[in-house]
């Protein structure tokens, strides 16, 4: 067996769609404490926000209003913000997360209706369009910029341009695209987009934001459904003194401020997203080499998280590849989202080709360990 | 000037209500990575679950469930999750933490009324029994523990008591208590009671929690007003897989399990609230020595933060003895919360009587440089 791998830290590698690998620095950065309302978390904190903005291509037009949880958290207080409590949602479905802002409408009671596609089609900007046409009930569009359930890449440029054309606003969930696939909000139109920290940004989990348009927010009185999901006044209260209504994660937002700067040094989105990229292409073609098929057409997968079909051979065990990887040092996602019978396997967070490389040296020896020939996809396949 | 006082890892030393000073290797146990959904991660965040309702003598009746954020999330999941939509919730207020309650009844549209009484004034049982003898539509009551607008100790044993007595559920706001004031679940009947990582069990700020009654909980569905809040829904995937349904703040819930450990090996809430206990003794009577005066009498002090009245002396300038006390390594609480003209001091986290006395210089040297003598309460103190 090949020695274990192991980030800086000495942790198993994460292939997953995050949490994920974040450098050592980030890490370190939270072996302090800090007063909440004392200046120098405050100046972080500020300092946080509006490199956000301007990683969005937003600062003059939109503000960055953070949201202490998760992901969801900030998605959540998104549709609860923004739609008002008589509006109306069209969500574009392809995957889980579309199906979780439907879930989160039926909670809180906002009307929506959906367009769904397959996992593997991305929604047409042009159903888009005929259905807004049809029903002028709809006052916003959901849509998911990277769908992380299948790893499929939305048209989200031409989904907002429909949904501008025909005078609606648009809420995009960017969670696991943001920081690393360009979406310039000069270009993409929307209101409010949402992301959070421990995704492309790499940092470590326990913050969700929503880029929210200025002149979007201050219309939302009234429309939340919960106290601490009010986007408005957490902008607010952060504008008025700097401080947050509710306790932050001071230290989550301290890692984050490093992630920043190393998001930064690394050149940014087109640097972020580059790496991806590169790491993306190499665990493609050595798994195509293997046998294993992606369930996405090239130019459909983002460079995030990839599908394979689980491979025919039927001395394939999923638990015992996951279980054998995991003894290598690499941690795979372990379960399925999609509807197809895949497994999944991340390339973002502080990893390289290299990574990607000992990844697959890992997956081919398993593989033999098993004694798995056949790779190719079961036909059963969905 | 003497020299800046600091912390383990060189920080000022944090005397507020919370987020506050954490041991060096809580903050250290964050350097590393995990997988949200691998096993090793799992089994840290179980054992932090169980510890917790252990801690609260709850094991056999209770459960814990997390809610990612800060405590209010904990606070406004526990009144949407446990008051039917068509419930009343009788609030006892007396200090910010009661009024938020309101304010988050009002936002989720749950029916409530009050029971106010002034902030240097615990809420009283009889009258508790007498407004729920009147009004038989009140469903739930909802009590703070310890109020840390002032640092008052409400009687919430007595106040449980009266609650059972009338056939009512009640929950707890135990956020600055929990951890170092005693309330065992045997001995004080409620349906549920929220807390977080951040203040006496000494961990970094990100995670609430609601300990749960197990009857109670199941009856929940259909409740929430939130997807992200709805504390049955985490709990069920909990137990289902030992998953989160979002993204847990992984780091902090790593951070818990170590401090967690060291409340253990402090001797649990009695070696926790004892120390506390002695760095209020300390702090109070070390304030009083130099003609400072408690908000609170003694017997209604809880050894959490300590509110006192602002000197009479017109040469007192609250920033700059907020600033001077910085500079010299001790946060203080920059502002206030009670309706008296007053500061507040914290007395818990990683902090023992060294470092109250350390403060007491730091507060006698601050007061000559600004040239204060009279530090009884101001004339015009409500």
């Amino acid at each position: 067996m090949t020695e274990r791998a192991a980030s800086e830290t000495g942790d198993a590698l994460l292939l997953t769609p995050g949490p994920l690998t974040t450098s050592k620095s980030v890490k370190a950065a939270m072996v302090h404490d800090w007063g909440s309302r004392d200046q120098a978390f405050i100046d972080i904190n500020r300092r946080v926000l509006e490199s956000i903005a301007q990683i969005a291509g937003a600062s003059k037009t939109h503000v960055t209003v953070p949201v202490q949880g998760s992901g969801t958290f900030a998605v959540e207080a998104m549709i609860g913000s923004f739609v008002p409590r008589d509006g109306k949602l069209l969500i574009l479905v392809n995957g889980a997360y579309g199906e979780r802002a439907m879930k989160i409408c039926e909670v809180i009671g906002r009307a929506c209706i959906t367009l769904e596609s397959p996992e593997d089609t991305p929604p047409a900007p042009e159903d888009v369009s005929a259905i807004l046409t049809a029903d002028p009930s709809i006052t916003h569009v959901f849509a998911v910029h990277c769908e992380t359930t299948s790893g499929i890449l939305n048209p989200i440029k031409e989904i907002a341009d429909a949904v501008a054309a025909a005078g609606r606003r648009l809420l995009v969930d960017s969670m696991s695209a943001f920081g690393a696939l360009p979406i310039d909000a000069a270009d993409v139109p929307y209101d409010a987009l949402a992301a959070s920290s421990n995704k492309c940004l790499e940092g470590v989990p326990g913050l969700g934001f929503v880029i929210c348009r200025k002149t979007a927010l201050v219309e939302t009185d009234g429309n939340p459904h919960a106290l601490v999901l009010d986007l408005k006044a957490q902008h607010d209260a952060l504008e008025k003194s700097g401080q947050y209504r509710f306790t932050p994660p001071i230290h989550v937002i301290v890692a984050l401020e490093q992630a920043i700067t190393e998001h930064e040094d690394e050149g940014g989105v087109a640097g972020r997203g580059g790496r991806y990229t590169n790491n993306c292409k190499v665990l493609v073609e050595g798994m195509r080499a293997m046998g294993f098929e992606t369930l996405l057409p090239d130019e459909l997968q983002a460079p995030i998280i990839i599908t394979f079909h689980m491979p025919e051979d039927p001395a394939f065990e999923f638990k015992r590849f996951y279980d054998s990887l995991a003894e290598r040092g690499y941690l795979i996602y372990p379960g399925k989202l999609t509807v197809a019978d895949s497994f999944r396997i991340g390339c973002i967070g502080r990893l390289d080709e290299n990574h990607m490389q000992g990844a697959l040296q890992a997956i081919a020896e398993v593989l033999n360990e098993m004694g798995v020939t056949q790779t190719g996809p079961r036909k059963a396949a969905a």
